[in-house]
């Protein structure tokens, strides 16, 4: 037979087991918290009729999305999860139960350049709620709860939830005179943090025309540092010129009144008044997160209030807030970062059963007696020397083996290797069961990012 | 903005949430089988360079595969999971120990033309362990244990693992002198069960030239039923005559010596002559099955012993058994004879939180109680009307209320609401936490398949 080199696509994340088992953990934090915070999970396809996912249009997206033809039909792959939620409440819209809260944790597909930590295929995990015509901003300040358990699940410590308003932003610029250059400015001022105040203001003079003393008005105002409460109180000073911003002030003082009963501690969260969020759709609160050591990742976990989810499938209002974490991308730099915890468990067993006689009735029974006691227990029946069978069970990770030769098999007990000491005891089924159980319970409990 | 009607692909399924929350269900329940089994999960990408998808060629895979051109790519979306799987263990092989067990649980595609229960877009869900050079006939012992406990943890009682051994099948073709015509033969003794004992006659006659005598033969040895033990009986006649079929004989003994070890009733298991499975590459043991109330249905897993499963990509000889189960169209068949449960939990929450204040600190704190005790919990902060937001609770079958009023507030409690019984208690918190928790797990404990 011909051979074809078995190689995977760049850009396309393949992990080996014991990452795969790190990656798994993760999404099972996030599966749990989603769930614990209400949302329902949804599935829907990862190819779409193109007409539909494009529907909303958009330059970028279309120059990376995979469209190709199968028979007389136009495909696209899906490019993330917010379009086909747009698709499935707009389509579904009488079947179901407002506010809809779903998460979605799938993979999306864009055809970016290549290049190290851009991915082409990868996951991402998103929550939304959907209100039918009005949505209540209780549910923009609950988002900073879920994102802290989330992350904190996770077993990262050292993160900031960053909030801001786009009402604030547009009723700011709207009081200086600058309403109809706003997204304009918003773009230039996303580069605050790459390039600084000097470069920025000069942008906004050579760029938007702008008077230098506006200019200086931005950035006072994206300047505006503190507590939440002392930013607030400065926000307050601007009160009574716009009731855009009135009214995003307002919205800011109840997606912050709450925290502590949400149980977000203060250094885990901050008012950011630079963050903007790229896309045009939001128009409240906007989140970002980001790893206090680890700046230069950017955003982990963004999102915001939008009004108008599906106005490209439906004349219905339909309002949402939702986040989005870009996991493979997470799981990269984490990896990189070496913030992933080798303490976890990422062995494909708990248990590794080793027969030493001919007749394997005892070791299946043992096997079988150990899966029942909820032990993830592996067989080991190749015929290989004893050498060799440990060896293998060096190599998997395995933290205990159950040897099983003629003595233990007529005194009707166990031999329990544990892996990591070296110790061996001689414990009845059940004990032996117990034994790794504690152990295995312990393991599990440890979150996978330290840090 | 113009509306564009929002619709999913035929042949995509796409579930309404409480039909989504059964899936979730069986799926959790099929990864938490498979790793008690001691699998290791993987996910390759959907997306493979058809170069590599279809290094092994083959027709009609050919026809129905999505290909696609991006930039000077030529792609395609994966139609398995066994061929990744043979690109991942060939491409790894330095870094993976064997005998290497790993799940998947994922979406593949194929082009088929569009009808009533069939899915361009499904589920599969794979476990496979392969070996380095060799592997051990205990392997192939092990699955009838995992498909029982599989399907009955999903709640499925009349279900027949049924097993049969190509080595048999070949051996006893060739002691027949009817070898280089085995396959064919299989493709029409496929049919017996559609066509019956009469028709199948006729086609050997009729299409492979065989004499009469030897088709007889042949219905003979297929028509072999019985216990177990008869059916070995009946088959140790042949012993003697061919090298290959003793072999196979001595498998098949092996693999049903140690069914009681391995927890799998006598009523479970058969053993089938008739089953052959239509591909080539099956050496061994094969599986079939069946839900006995339902045989129009067909096989739900199936799968069997390989010798080779990445001769195209490797020199290296990788001998392996696995088992497969189209999820989606199980489930679909599932829905179809209406065998799922409704007893399973599939609200997106255990209890739903009702503010009746305008200060909503209280109830915030509350909820964030009632997740930290581990139960999923919704917080409800429309606007609207008591009756409207009791209907809320009653559409999304949420198990209980808690209702927060001024009176509760001020004597620190909680009145909670059984919305099946109506009945309504004054609770402290820890006492509202254990009654949901109670109720919530008894549910959660009943399996997704009623059958």
């Amino acid at each position: 037979m011909d051979i074809v080199k078995p190689r995977t696509l760049s850009g396309f994340m393949e992990l080996l087991p014991e990452d795969q088992m790190k990656m798994e953990r993760m999404m099972q934090i996030l599966r749990e918290t989603y769930m614990c915070f209400a949302f329902t999970p949804l599935d829907t396809p990862v190819i779409e009729s193109a007409e539909v996912l494009l529907a909303k249009g958009g330059g970028e997206t279309e120059k990376q999305i995979y469209r190709f033809q199968k028979g007389d039909s136009d495909l696209a792959l899906r490019f993330d999860l917010t379009v086909p939620l747009a698709k499935y409440v707009a389509a579904h819209y009488a079947e179901l139960a407002f506010p809809f809260r779903r998460y979605q944790i799938g993979k999306v597909y864009r055809g970016e350049r290549a290049q190290r930590g851009r991915f082409r295929e990868f996951y991402q995990a998103d929550i939304d709620v959907i209100g039918d015509g009005k949505l209540d901003i209780l549910n923009e300040a609950e988002i900073p709860a879920i994102i802290y358990s989330a992350f904190t699940r996770l077993g990262l410590k050292r993160f900031c939830i960053r909030v801001n308003n786009r009402k604030l932003l547009n009723g700011f610029y709207r009081m200086n005179g600058m309403a109809e250059k706003a997204s304009e400015i918003m773009r230039i001022v996303d580069k605050l943090d790459k390039i600084g105040e000097v470069k920025v203001k000069q942008l906004l003079i050579d760029e938007l025309a702008m008077r230098p003393y506006k200019a200086e008005n931005i950035l006072g105002f994206m300047a505006i540092r503190g507590t939440t409460s002392e930013i607030l109180e400065r926000l307050e000073s601007y009160r009574g010129m716009d009731d855009i911003f009135d009214k995003g002030l307002e919205e800011l003082r109840t997606v912050t009144r709450y925290l502590a009963e949400f149980g977000v501690p203060a250094e885990n969260f901050a008012v950011d008044l630079t963050i903007a969020r790229g896309l045009d759709y939001y128009t409240g609160t906007v989140y970002e997160t980001t790893l206090t050591d680890h700046p230069e990742i950017g955003s982990v976990c963004s999102g915001g209030r939008y009004d108008n989810l599906a106005g490209y499938y439906t004349d219905r209002q339909l309002p949402g807030v939702g986040i989005s974490i870009g996991l493979t991308r997470l799981f990269y730099v984490l990896q990189e970062q070496k913030l992933l915890s080798d303490e976890l468990m990422t062995a494909p067993c708990d248990v590794l059963v080793l027969p030493m006689t001919e007749n394997l009735a005892p070791a299946v029974s043992a096997a079988t007696a150990l899966r029942a006691a909820g032990l993830r227990t592996q067989l080991y029946g190749e015929q290989k020397k004893f050498k060799q069978k440990m060896s293998y069970a060096d190599r998997i990770h395995v933290p205990y083996v159950v040897l099983l030769g003629e003595d233990e098999i007529s005194e009707g007990i166990l031999s329990v290797k544990n892996m990591e000491t070296g110790e061996q005891r001689k414990l009845t089924a059940e004990e032996a069961a117990n034994l790794i159980l504690r152990t295995v319970r312990e393991k599990n409990a440890l979150p996978p990012i330290t840090g």
